[in-house]
């Protein structure tokens, strides 16, 4: 007998690797960060002993879902504005709040009700991108979570920076502060190709090339961009990012609404990354993202809920349902982003489009042991007959009952072992009353 | 002081009414099956006292909301076909499915299920078309729930009648046992226009005036369906329904994905009501309902989950948000069915399609008192700007706390009152075991 950490026990276990492998009573050891072994209850608990045993009969294990993209710091701008205009809900509502409110303590505790928000939905790895993201660091190690997150550069002043060259350092001391972390990953993030020059897409692609970090960016989230970019460029968007040297591997594009067939080809052809946001693309209207093209083209996608102002929530379970809804009334062809596809774009492809696959995405020996146990004990997931069709499209992040991040419990029975989640509850509260007082003061 | 039977305390009441009162600190005196009074806590506790006091500090108190269109016991066959053709769906696996599985116990047991799944979602008040509707009339009456509810007619047998002149007469015996009853209301519900003749439709028209009761039917759920229907009559669909007199203010058409302007017109003019399906539309890649037309029009819109086989789950919190962001996307216009629109499709504009706007839909003295209380002491709602778009946006079914219909409470701080879940449950599970022998089978 082996002795290790802690054994997840008698549960439904989805690998979620490529074969879709189900194990029906499944257990699970984890040593230390890492999922030691996996397998049938009886063999995996004849050879591992632990002293902390997580009971999941009746449950549906799996691995923790991935959110490819988010700005954790705004549930803090959660819900201030809606039903608007793009331009009218950017110009005279979040740029005039984030303005007149980001700032560290912001950043801090709307990150970490973030972290709580995505803990008690089933996510253990988001990939972020906001303003003084030193806190949002801050915030993910005290969570327990995994992150990549990195600060977002543009051309103008930021709530934490002067000059994109004050943000490339703000970038690069992210870099440096978390090499070799086990739970931070650094991304640099230029904020988009009409927010940031070519020489600061430059400098951001030279600094992430000299520590071997991804970059990270949104792009074509609307028809008006797409336009108002060719008109800049003279030529695709893509074509542009494709002359400039930034098309590679480690290139993660977020929304990626507006791409054509030469644009997907480009991003097949050097192996970019895609974020979709399928609720955030709804309720902004800016359009339905060619998702099923993409993957079809070999392109790597995976899933994200965008900030909690234009969802409202960070419920990667609902996201999924979305994403797999949307794209079949789109087409018309119920048969498009089946719920094996959906739920692959919120796991095992998410962490590949994070540079993450080496770390998590499935259950499997050596990789970490970011798990999560879901609860379908309930009406509304009664009877089951398929479970990648109950993820997909009955299961609720209120579902989730047990979470597992880098082989640490941070949620059991839904009580959050991290996080004081009054007390930041409570935080986000008063900050949002400040905010609320600003706004009436304009 | 008036002694009341109960008094929910303290919530901040949204009455859904067209002024879109909210009281930020407001009780509700609850007497009998009534709403006895509602404004500020200090109001109405110095002139009401009851035994039963319900703290809703915290929470938002308002009408429960009402499921316009579903199918209760297909939960039995929740997730069983996903991501197929729809008439594979249906001719595969749906159909075959019911002709074999369906009988009284899985109409009880399933609408039961139902019925606990829509009181945890916070539903009041629901619309079904099924088999062996006698069974879920039981259901309802022993969950306490609000229901309009029909046995769906067809010139083919179904599991409960040969002919349809049996049909016809079940629904009249419908009609009969249930006249005058507090909870259950009778619709007469001929399946759909491709299922049902012309003397069907008449005679189950016939039916329904004589008991003064609404006549139900899906109606032009895709382009085939419409397609199919031209070709059949002639002429569009509604001009058909019009020529043969069903056309009023008491038929209610489920889904109208297919409708032109001439056909909105013609609903508007006879003040026919339509039931919005959007997941289960997305689902099934039906379309998107021309559903703010509809509404610019003057034509009454509530909303529906369909049934649990097509979305697969009845929350209705849910539907709310995928309407809203539905029509954004469809119409690349974030504007359109905005929050207080969809809010109001689930409670007053969905009481008057179902024609119990008399009885449910706004908190209001005299009305029935359906009301819900919804905890948002929770991270993924905090903070909170705005109610309705909290509602649309961030609310999920499983933040509903407490229910009360027709006076009673029938869920209090997430516990069933009048439903044992675990033997439901259980029953339901035991029914799908045997629907899946059965196709392994066949």
């Amino acid at each position: 007998m082996t002795d290790v950490d802690r054994i997840i026990s008698s549960g439904r276990i989805l690998l979620m690797d490529a074969d879709q492998t189900i194990i029906e009573n499944g257990s699970i050891a984890i040593d230390g960060q890492d999922i030691a072994a996996v397998g049938g209850k009886d063999d995996i608990e004849s050879r591992y002993t632990a002293p902390d045993i997580i009971d999941a009969k009746g449950g549906i294990v799996m691995p923790g879902l991935i959110n490819g993209h988010t700005h954790a710091a705004m549930t803090c701008f959660r819900g201030i504005a809606d039903d608007l205009q793009l331009m009218d809900w950017l110009n005279n509502y979040i740029f005039p709040a984030e303005a007149k409110n980001v700032n560290p303590e912001l950043a801090y505790w709307g990150s970490l009700l973030a972290c709580a928000e995505m803990i008690k939905s089933g996510t253990t790895t988001f990939c972020d991108m906001y303003i003084f993201e030193e806190e949002t660091a801050k915030a993910v190690k005290q969570a327990g979570m995994r992150c990549l997150l990195g600060e977002v550069l543009f051309d103008f002043p930021s709530p934490n920076f002067k000059t994109p060259d004050e943000g490339l350092a703000y970038a690069e001391s992210l870099l440096k502060t978390w090499a070799g972390d086990d739970l931070i990953n650094i991304i640099v993030e230029p904020h988009a190709l009409y927010t940031c020059s070519e020489p600061l897409l430059l400098s951001a692609k030279a600094l992430a090339d000299r520590y071997n970090a991804p970059l990270g960016i949104h792009l074509l989230e609307n028809q008006a961009e797409k336009l108002q970019l060719e008109g800049k460029f003279g030529k695709s968007a893509v074509s542009f990012l494709q002359d400039i040297g930034l098309l590679t591997d480690k290139f993660i594009a977020f929304h990626c609404v507006c791409m054509d067939d030469d644009e997907i080809s480009l991003f097949a052809d050097h192996g970019c990354k895609v974020i979709h946001n399928p609720e955030s693309n709804m309720k902004l209207s800016s359009g339905v993202a060619p998702v099923p093209e993409m993957i079809a083209r070999g392109v790597c996608v995976g899933l994200g809920t965008d900030g909690c102002a234009s969802n409202n929530n960070l419920d990667m379970f609902q996201e999924m349902d979305s994403a797999a809804k949307l794209h079949k009334v789109h087409r018309l062809d119920p048969t498009v982003m089946d719920a094996k596809t959906t739920l692959e774009a919120a796991t095992r492809e998410g962490a590949r489009a994070l540079g993450l696959d080496h770390l998590v995405g499935e259950i499997r020996p050596g990789k970490k042991a970011d798990i999560i146990i879901i609860d379908i004990h309930k009406p509304h997931l009664t009877p089951m007959y398929h479970e990648y069709s109950h993820l997909v499209y009955a299961v609720d992040g209120a579902d989730v009952d047990t979470v597992v991040i880098n082989g640490q419990v941070v949620m059991k029975n839904r009580r959050l072992l991290t996080l004081d989640e009054n007390q930041i509850m409570q935080k986000v509260h008063d900050i949002s009353n400040r905010i609320k007082a600003g706004m009436e003061n304009i």
